[in-house]
């Protein structure tokens, strides 16, 4: 069996968390995680609350595949969290799904992490040292066992506590002693968003969870800071100073649904005008633009109004499309491609063709499109990137691959072209995607190295896509 | 268990076949059902012929979910068909998966049918006076005995027999006696084209099946007309002579992939096409054009640029939703709409927008939609349709509902609109129509009710919607 | 996966059938298929009929895996019929499962077979040269069309008529035309019983099925009759003449259940009465019987209690044996019996037993069970066989393997003792076997190859293992 | 759906551990596993060390329905071991199928537990004072725990130290540090011997399944050892002070396989001998002995052989009974009872009937089996039981029901006999069942309340049916 989009960035995740006594919470969260699903679909779980006990069902696959009517309507409780994880290959494991649920001393407690800690090992071999032992390898147990390391402290105290421990990305829904709390690391590498359903309040990865369940977006978690939302509603607690932010520029570029407000940013709206700026570093003579669906297409619409030039739909997407499919032999090899997109030779006959993608990582497939946007008669084919040569890999939570297979580690912007076949090839440049985003504070570190978290050596070694820890 | 898309037309299927002794001839025919899966999704079905015998898996859902690497390495042989088959409530079975495969005095025989007869009640009854049995209720199975009951002739001469027996629309692909056999109705109802693979030849419902397996498109296979495909290429044999072709609109309107291209028009050309019509039928003053995603976007596209308006994601698609997800309970009815698509406030906001769609058959979703718009900030809501009033029920193969829940046999346009809640309300017209399709050679009975082929008062009474036999 | 009991007769299928307006008839069915479950473990399948349509679930599996709960609701009629089919390698397929359900010109039929044709080729041939065209490769698909072909007479002499034209062995359930019917074949080769619930009646394969639904033993139906219920009560209608009553032997010796009554005889004590037997033919002198457990138990007990030896449990059964497991590897081959027996060196050690068993196939399990009675301790092993050697293949519904594999057929009873290893080996004779019974109305054919039913030469080439036609 | 076994003890659980480098240890402990699944159906699981890390897979469901043969290839190691759960109601979670597995100070460890904890409360509370978090609720974790907090002492040391922490009945295999270890607890409630593969060494709860892995018996683990294998072979340990011995005597009557030899004593020979003092203690003049098969089939073969009457086969079972199927309603809940056990009327008729079945729990089953047995003609049936009345829950690892649900606590054997209906009803005498096995060495709490093992108040509230906790 062969995986698509294993030429895309991956291994992101998504939570959500709801306190609302009189709802049905577990199908409300069921709902936010069916809008997260594109932020991962390994696997999908929902722990609920109803103060005392915690009740969860955890599975592997996608949100419609893991839970049945009859599995949400028993998850009875006021509070719940949820979680997607994203597909990752080999170490999918059950036992890896999350939310955690625990029991400690002072009751039960359950966390879904979106994410990556830098100092996890540390972490792990210290609380080793303290009699910790470990059934997982997600990010998750080691934050639970922090916690629960301070429960002499009040909760809060205990949360503010574990942050100062913490290195690395992390957006966290914790269920615990009748509340629901919020946690978004200091620089906001990842998501969180606060939403108003009635008089309760939610939380979700992206604001079109909101719009799903009919909450009222009402504003981001602040980086650093401790959401507390129970009965009286919601207060925040400063858990670190935020230094700089630095929300994850790949969240804009890729991850995010286009519905999706983050931060204050659109995203449909940041794409559209990654092609303005695009339009503005790059005007192309051309007879055609045409984008790669679907994430390309933001940026095309805008890359085509600004220049004046017809947009097309050059390239179709199989809407059926599954997770696996029988892989072709060595012989079909193009099939795999054009089982996902094909070429509409009609629309591109004899064009001169603009097309537009959001990124390159391993750059085969986009050799493979190019050349099939040419057999279709296409007359020049100039390829455009909404985003800069990803050259570094992440250590927050994205699984871009692994270094060396990196295209733009390998090889110059021409020595790419020539790979993929394009009769030209331009990147956005990082100043011109920070003047599309309107601000500078993203993290940037996969397009240039400039890591605003320090990773142990110890884990640098391994980048997420190698620990399977990425997502919490 | 809720199904999505229950208000678009449905009941459609796709057929594909292949004669290439030295090709994997299941493996080719599970890409090209792949590549059709829009065409129908409740089953999936391959049949193979080595020649003398003919193996056949056949199941419930996807293609992919149908077969696995081992079920097709298994299906060996020279030449192959295949059959997807739409996904309708409650008479989902087995039984009524497609290639139909028999034995009979002279061998083996499989076929596969998209399409519906008008008057297989009729020829049942007639085959049933002379003894056939019957364990299905698909029309396939009607065929065949009328074929095996011209047995003392040539096949092919059994096949023109048959064909004069045959009332309604088919599109046919048949392995038998070491040959491949591809036939259309007279009126060319339904689509079937021709492709070459090497020295092989191919047949497919659309030209995007061809792509997929990297076949070249030959030609359409002309109303009336029997195809046969052996060790000695292709032939013609006239069947029925065309009488006036009339393919279904709602093809190039709706069904057909927009990389398909269907007796000589593309099928995202003649939408964009539509699109320009529109806006010279009704050119609205606005600042924003929107789609409803996917079918509506090319109209939108040529809509947009016709006028010389800005084309925005206003409505953004869930591209994880599933064929089934947990039943919003009737206070969280709107959730239901907003799992697949959510309005993009940011775009839309403060906006006079046109928002365009394919068709309206019901109106119900259509009135969440102008709803959700307006909800997200729209100041006017002008709502497009790149079809005429669907206001008859098909009898050739699409399940549009039945008559009396047709709005637009309810309804007058001013009624429609009100219902919707749209500021205005236009369909185009079917003069529009035909000029985007730049040919009259189309049915437009669902529209006007001509029915170009008679339906008998006995098959009047239910249409297929009803039988439950539109596939074959 | 290794499937068990590989070295023991097989393809035996049972039915069953009841007409009770005022009951669940479906309910009843499945619980009069589960009591006969024993006879078929490759599909299971239900007809129920309102009296006007017919409908019909089956599915491969157990009878608890096809049907569900809510499945069983939803068959509703006032008739019904049920069928089991025993697993075989490799053509097990969904199309074969039976009951088979038509329509034909004056409505519709179900019908389901135990027994296997032998002159199915010759009636296919002919009923092809007619038009017929077959789906499966089943007897019952045969039965049918000959049914059907006499539509103008009335149903019952359509039957009579039908049961003309056929050859073999057959027990047959069918439902038509507000009735249900019974036929055996004139020689009774396969078993059918009537019963009576309440006021209604039913027919079963065996008596066990009458006892699990609460119902009381009638009669048998005779070889040749037509049974026929309906709301009238029960008639019976000659079919043909009784030639010679030939009841199967095996169904004595091994395949029905102990509990169950045929054709007068209580199988439970037949058994005892072979073990009986068998000690006077057989007298050893030893300090143990043990038996191989299920089958063997009977004859063991009747054994030891005419020689006055004690009985114990020598050979454990796991009752958790599934139909597969994971199969050893070659250097875990003594693996695979033990997973099914284990020797209990307790009972055995310093012992001379008489091992009793019912059969011996091909004796590949039998060389084990000796080795492993030994290995446990025992001096010496004298195994007795409770039927005579099966030397031929039968072709009237029971799997005996081919011809080449039947030890009996390639050594004589010393060279088999060899291979067994064996101390003695001795087998009941045909006259011990015949006084155990109290009848020689049997058929012995797979014993002497006295085949009662001629069998034509084209069928003769291939006995029902290979055909996989031998359940109906 | 209704479960088969209702009305038996049940909630046992099995363990199997193997230390052996070139074999495959992984398809051993499947192959012990599937000999031990009498013992549990829960769920399943196999742990595979090679010395640095630990694989494991668990699942839902019987040996051959979690493991396939790929799973099992891909669990590489020296070392393993493995688990087999019983099927409760309600309760049965993934995440507490055994082995557990976790990661710790000094690297991996695997346990799997059989019996249950009397103080698991009390300890959960202590470790979680000292910071433990628990992600589940069986007892294995909590002993890991234990395990884990004497991490500064050599693990064997650590062991010791942890027993004197536990009450209860505990046989646990554990996977560390490049050994298998085996541990009993002081009173040898529970069973674990010793077996040899070759020169390597192997541990299971019985040993029918070092016979099925062709290993050979070595010796029981003694009450309070620990037994220690690696690659210098075995050595023991003396973990406590063996007190007195109180093996369950459940074991011997109802659980374990009559293959199995359990310190010393052969449980088929047990079990006669229990009938041989039945015949002592109780010599009914009778025609006919019969058993409740199949635990009651020894006993009934030892009373039969002691006083000479006839043993029969009067009730036979239905082999393919599975663990659930469609419950019968109310109007045919007989049906229940006759699809898992019918009577054979031609065996019982007219005859004075002995019944031996091991055990009454709650007594409805057998109300029903001699109503059954009546009905099929027995003139008397005398009801004999090779276990004294059950009177008294059990807190060691068996569910025998809740105290209130036990019959013999509402009625003296006079009540019971007129409830179950049987004209005599006799209970084996303490006495009678002692000298039947040779030994006043068992426990023997669940008939006459004499715990051998405190039981906290704070766990005497909750007996293992409610805590679910027994295995583990």
């Amino acid at each position: 069996m062969f995986e698509f989009g294993e030429d895309k960035p991956k291994e992101e995740c998504g939570v959500f968390g709801i306190y609302a006594p009189d709802q049905e919470v577990a199908r409300l969260t069921y709902y936010g995680l069916y809008a997260l699903q594109h932020r991962g679909q390994e696997s999908a779980g929902i722990a609920v609350s109803n103060g005392l006990s915690i009740n969860v069902h955890k599975g592997m696959g996608l949100v419609s595949e893991v839970f049945s009517d009859s599995i949400v309507e028993g998850l009875k409780g006021k509070m719940a969290i949820g979680h997607v994880r994203y597909s990752t290959t080999g170490s999918s494991l059950l036992a890896n799904a999350q939310p955690l649920v625990v029991h400690y001393q002072k009751g039960m407690m359950a966390l879904a992490h979106n994410g990556n800690l830098t100092n996890a090992s540390d972490l792990r071999e210290e609380l080793g040292k303290n009699g910790a032992v470990f059934q997982t390898t997600v990010d998750s147990e080691v934050i639970i066992n922090l916690i629960t390391r301070y429960r002499r402290e009040s909760l809060e105290d205990a949360l503010v506590k574990t942050m100062m421990d913490l290195r690395g990305a992390y957006a966290l829904v914790i269920l615990a002693e009748d509340k629901l709390f919020g946690i978004r690391d200091p620089l906001g590498v990842r998501p969180l968003c606060i939403g108003k359903l009635g008089s309760w309040y939610c939380l979700a990865s992206e604001s079109c969870a909101l719009d799903t369940i009919g909450a009222e977006f009402v504003r981001d978690v602040e980086p650093g800071e401790i959401v507390v939302i129970d009965k009286e509603g919601l207060h925040s607690r400063r858990g670190l100073n935020k230094t700089k932010r630095a929300c994850c520029a790949f969240e804009y570029i890729y991850f995010a649904r286009p519905d999706s407000t983050m931060d204050q940013l659109n995203i449909a709206e940041s794409r559209r005008q990654m092609g303005i700026e695009l339009a503005h570093e790059c005007p192309i003579e051309a007879d055609l633009v045409i984008a790669v669906p679907d994430s390309g297409t933001a940026s095309a619409l805008g890359y085509a109004t600004a220049l004046g030039i017809p947009f097309g739909e050059g390239l179709i997407k199989n809407r059926y499309v599954g997770r696996t499919f029988i892989q072709p032999t060595q012989a079909m090899r193009e099939v795999a491609v054009r089982l996902k997109l094909n070429a509409n030779a009609s629309v591109l006959k004899d064009k001169r063709v603009v097309m537009i993608d959001d990124s390159i990582v391993r750059g085969t497939t986009s050799s493979k499109l190019v050349e099939m946007v040419k057999k279709a008669g296409a007359k020049e084919v100039h390829f455009l990137i909404s985003s800069p040569p990803v050259a570094y890999p992440c250590f927050y939570g994205i699984d871009t691959a692994e270094r060396e297979k990196l295209i733009a580690n390998q090889l110059d912007v021409d020595g790419i072209r020539q790979y993929v076949g394009a009769d030209s090839l331009h990147y956005i440049s990082e100043e011109g995607l920070l003047r599309a985003l309107g601000t500078e504070a993203v993290c940037l570190a996969c397009f240039n190295g400039a890591y605003p978290i320090p990773v142990s050596s110890l884990n640098r070694g391994k980048s997420n896509f190698e620990s399977h820890n990425s997502c919490g």
